[in-house]
């Protein structure tokens, strides 16, 4: 890792930062957490974290969304609408990487976490993955030759409609689209759907079959882009529910009917994996992003493609 | 287009086999058409038009599938599993471009035509697109960056389980998934549920409401993998059925309920078009294949990422 340069990494979630200055996880000079409130008031304490900061050749940031990552938009770096007071249409990326003076990479936190867990993480030597997060939303990140999968805007494969187990005609959730996997399966729709929330309710409780289902589509969805190799599931109804893991493995296994006959989706138990980074995950994919904005793919064991 | 490299294409389908050598559209040197028929006699034939032709830089192979396009696995360019006679695990990529001794580009029919489509036909000028084909089946070429979207293996996104009309319990005719979007909205399903060819359907006969339906979420699904700035549709039912296209694009514009408030997608007229290129799509996307295999990017137009 001598040769990975420093980075300063961002992490913006909706209720706190991260920024940390660091060339990998073993290799973190420096780690601040901010609350995330006011736009302006956040943004001048992450400029003041810069500001104490020196050395670093690139910042990366990995942002809570829905943000536009269309280059070809005057909206790139925005986040583009969110319920959060005042940080609909905030410019969050040209404003730090005027105020940092370096090349600065910029995605969603779930893109970011993704980076981090492929390239040190749970799927780490692996280019091409999925990283799912299923917490108070449901979120996806692809990559695929270590970079990730967009173009005209991000993966939000959280809400594919999956096809409902029979009998289950519950409404869901999302205030979207109803039944969509996050109005099915996100940790407020178990709540929703159940009365208790999801790290309360007992094991053998008949809803988590159906949650389970609607995450087997989730997999299903993910193993037919045919992007990846294996497929970590985060998020705090996932780390937080061990049978979970099992249950959606089996569903995954049994909706794809061995169509997809490769040895890797072939053995769900590795194919489907929790992630390894835990809570430095999003703050690592920042790093990982401002080292793909120098040019630099930290990656040095990915599978070629 | 002077700057373009000639290459020489073969379009490897189930029924017939299509070579030409080309710079682009506007430019095809020779067009052979040859009958696929066993995997040794077919090869040959096309070895021996490749034996004919001079001056080419790249050979690029779009073949029917599924194929292996995994560069980190020992079955690169094969065919893996087909129920045609001979050719479950042929090897095409290899034994061609040992032949042709020039840098080779392998991919799927569908990515082809996808790329294709996406330099020269109804997606010209971008570098995001999707490209779907509902025909004896459906398929899905994704394409990012100008490059395929891949890792693993490639898309069988046209198996994806769509959540099924209140009421509709039809269960489908995909041998492994029943009810995917194969089983429900491909040629051989329409005729299997209704009875009668798409093509000789009345515009009015209820089941294309239950189609138009499954594209819809075919749509909804390719728009919330943040990909495409325009999605082609093809495929003899697309293509033969001019009343399908509004209830399609209908379908996707409800289903997705708003949820992706971006202007391209917000016109479902332009974002959801017909194929320009015909049946010159899947050679000219081995023309593709080819220019990449050279690391050229024919993509003169395209928006950067």
């Amino acid at each position: 890792m001598g040769e990975a340069p420093l980075v300063a990494g961002v992490e913006l979630g909706g209720t706190k930062c991260i920024c940390i200055l660091a060339r990998g996880p073993d290799d973190i000079e420096d780690r601040v957490q901010l609350p995330t409130t006011r736009p302006e008031e956040t943004l001048s304490a992450i400029e003041a974290v810069l500001d104490r900061w020196s050395g670093f050749s690139a910042l990366g940031i990995a942002s809570f969304g829905p943000v536009s990552i269309d280059h070809a938009s005057p909206l790139y770096g925005h986040i583009t609408s969110t319920p959060k007071p005042g940080w609909a249409g905030q410019d969050v990326a040209a404003r730090l990487k005027r105020h940092a003076g370096v090349p600065t990479g910029f995605h969603t936190d779930v893109v970011g976490a993704a980076l981090a867990e492929a390239r040190w993480g749970a799927a780490k030597g692996l280019a091409d993955i999925a990283y799912a997060t299923v917490g108070t939303g449901i979120g996806v990140g692809l990559i695929a030759g270590g970079k990730p999968v967009d173009g005209l805007t991000h993966s939000e494969l959280g809400h594919l409609r999956p096809v409902r187990v029979l009998g289950d005609d519950w409404v869901g959730n999302c205030p979207y689209h109803g039944a969509c996997l996050e109005g099915l399966a996100a940790g407020p729709a178990i709540a929703a759907r159940t009365g208790i929330p999801g790290d309360q309710l007992a094991a053998d409780d008949p809803a988590w079959d159906l949650i389970a289902h609607a995450l087997g589509q989730l997999l299903h969805s993910l193993v037919l882009t045919g992007v990846p190799r294996r497929i970590v599931m985060g998020g705090g109804v996932m780390v937080g529910t061990d049978h979970l893991f099992p249950r959606v493995r089996a569903a995954m296994a049994k909706s794809l009917a061995g169509y997809v006959a490769l040895p890797e989706v072939g053995d769900p138990e590795t194919y489907v994996v929790p992630p390894a980074l835990g809570g430095n995950a999003g703050p690592l994919g920042a790093i990982v992003l401002g080292a793909q904005a120098l040019g630099v793919q930290l990656q040095t064991s990915f599978t070629t493609n």
